[in-house]
This record gives structure tokens, sequence and C-alpha cells, in this order.
């Protein structure tokens, strides 16, 4: 059976998640996760600190494949600004590492992991601890990027199912 | 007397235009620039290319420092999380380039050039084309990428000379 390295991103211009999960199709564990804390330096600055530590925990861990939540915007588009930019920055990271990027909704992921669209933060933590079988205490952006690997690595392992049915 | 390349940068997710100027302070000529036309693909491929043509254009021209537009954001989210991407992309580009990258408004881009910070884009590139002496059709998007850098080059050149008093 073939092993994938997921890289999944929660990305935030104050914080941004990493969460690297490798999966046989079957059993999944976690490989690694952290949370960027980005400070209150200049712009420019915080978005570098995205790209170039995402760059190195691709060529530490050779992920395979990448995933990011494609968020939903409100009506504040000054927020929406900041968000596409750790989003941009965390993308080109990805692409220019060579890894094909999926994107999911917040929706899919809860759907993936709690089984419910509507499931809270807490929910998706306890449910991404249970199936990755972490103890202690799991920093909530990590959680975050360890969804969407899980979505991805669910997602994606149904679609090539179904592509090869 | 010094000489100084500046690259300025006008981003969008559609097009990007770039723009690269050179000045001792005192004059200033047109180094290159181009609008890169990045089509209706996947979001995190026109980001790549977004990244990948700009880390091209500074291999190939060395600039030593960067400038783009700090966009003024309306109450489109939507348009702002797209904008912001494209954003993150070219910022990543220059700083993971060794460049300082420098933020202007609109209005400062337009004080600048023209004199006026409610000049119109026809006044824009009006002007930029007389102050860098070209000939010709100049294309909007690289327009305004040239002038952001002519700002720049105005505003630091000011700012050094303050610095300096």
């Amino acid at each position: 059976m073939t092993l994938r390295r997921i890289l999944g991103i929660d990305p935030g211009s104050r914080q941004t998640g990493i969460g690297l999960i490798e999966t046989d199709g079957q059993r999944t564990q976690h490989i690694f996760s952290t949370c960027l804390r980005l400070g209150d330096g200049a712009l420019p600055e915080r978005l570098g600190v995205i790209f170039t530590e995402i760059v190195t925990v691709i060529r530490t861990y050779q992920p395979d494949e990448m995933a990011i939540e494609n968020v939903f915007v409100s009506n504040n588009a000054a927020s929406a600004l900041k968000l596409g930019q750790a989003r941009g920055a965390a993308i080109c990271a990805g692409i220019t590492s060579g890894l094909p990027v999926a994107e999911y909704s917040a929706k899919e992921v809860k759907l993936a992991t709690v089984g419910k669209g509507g499931a809270d933060k807490a929910q998706v933590q306890h449910m991404v601890k249970i199936l990755l079988g972490l103890q202690g205490r799991l920093q909530a952006d990590a959680a975050d990027a360890l969804a969407i690997a899980l979505c991805h690595a669910h997602t994606s392992h149904l679609q090539r199912r179904i592509n090869n049915a």
C-alpha cells in the first residue's frame, strides 16, 4: 500500500498552523505539527516567515501533497485582505516546492473529521486527537492544520477509489 | 552618486504589473516593465506564476529594493481576499530574495507622480511616460507598477536627505 504524506495549513497573519500526517489509506499517523506565532512586526517580514517556515517543513519532511482551508469571507474586507496575504504566502511555499495544493471549505473539514458540518472548534480538536491517537494538549491552530490534512486524506482517498471504480 | 534599482509591483489575481527603474537620486530611467496575464486557471497555479516570475525578474535585473501598493479595501471582502493572495505571493518573492519591501497607498503614488492625490489612472500613465522619457503605448498595469517604483524612488530619496540633514 502506498504511503502518502499530507501537509495541512491553517493560514493567518498572526498565527499559522502547520500539520503533517502520513496515511496508507487505512491507517493515519501524526508526523509533525506546530503553530507559527508571527508577532506584531512588519507585514512583509511576517509573510516571509510563513513562506520560509513552510518551505523548511516541506524540505525536512518531504510531503507529497498540501491542503489548505478555502476560507469563507464575511463582510470584513480588511480581515479578508490580511488573511488573503497569509494564504498567498502559504500557497506559494507549496506550489514552488512542487506540491499539488488542494483547497477545502471549513464545512468540508468539519464533515470529514467530526461528521457534522456545523461542529465547533473543540469537537474538531477532540476528533483530531482521537483519529491520530494523540495524548496531551494540542495547540488550536496546529489541530486545525491537522484537520485539514485529515480532510484531504479522506476526501482524496475516496476520490481515488471513485476514480478507480 | 549611488545607482539604485527599484522594483515596483501592482499586484492582482488576474493581472500583475511589474516595473523596474534605476535612479541616481536625480535622473531616473526605465529598465524593464511588463504585465503578467494570469488567466483563469486554478488559484494556486496563478499565485505560483506571480511568485516565480517576480523572482526571475529579481534574479535577472538585480534590483536593490521593492515597492508595492498598500491597497485600500472597499467593503467587498471576496475581492479583498483575492487581492490579498496576489499581494502575499508578490511580497514573498521580494522578501525571500532578500529585498527590503516598502508599501505606499494609491494616494501617495499619485502625489509622487502627478502631484495630486486625486489624479486619475490616465494622468498617472501620462506622467510615468514623461518622467521616464518613454515613447509609445504603455500597458496600464505596467505603468502603475512603474509609478509605484517612482514613488519609492522619490519618497525614499527625500527620506534619505531628511535623515542625513
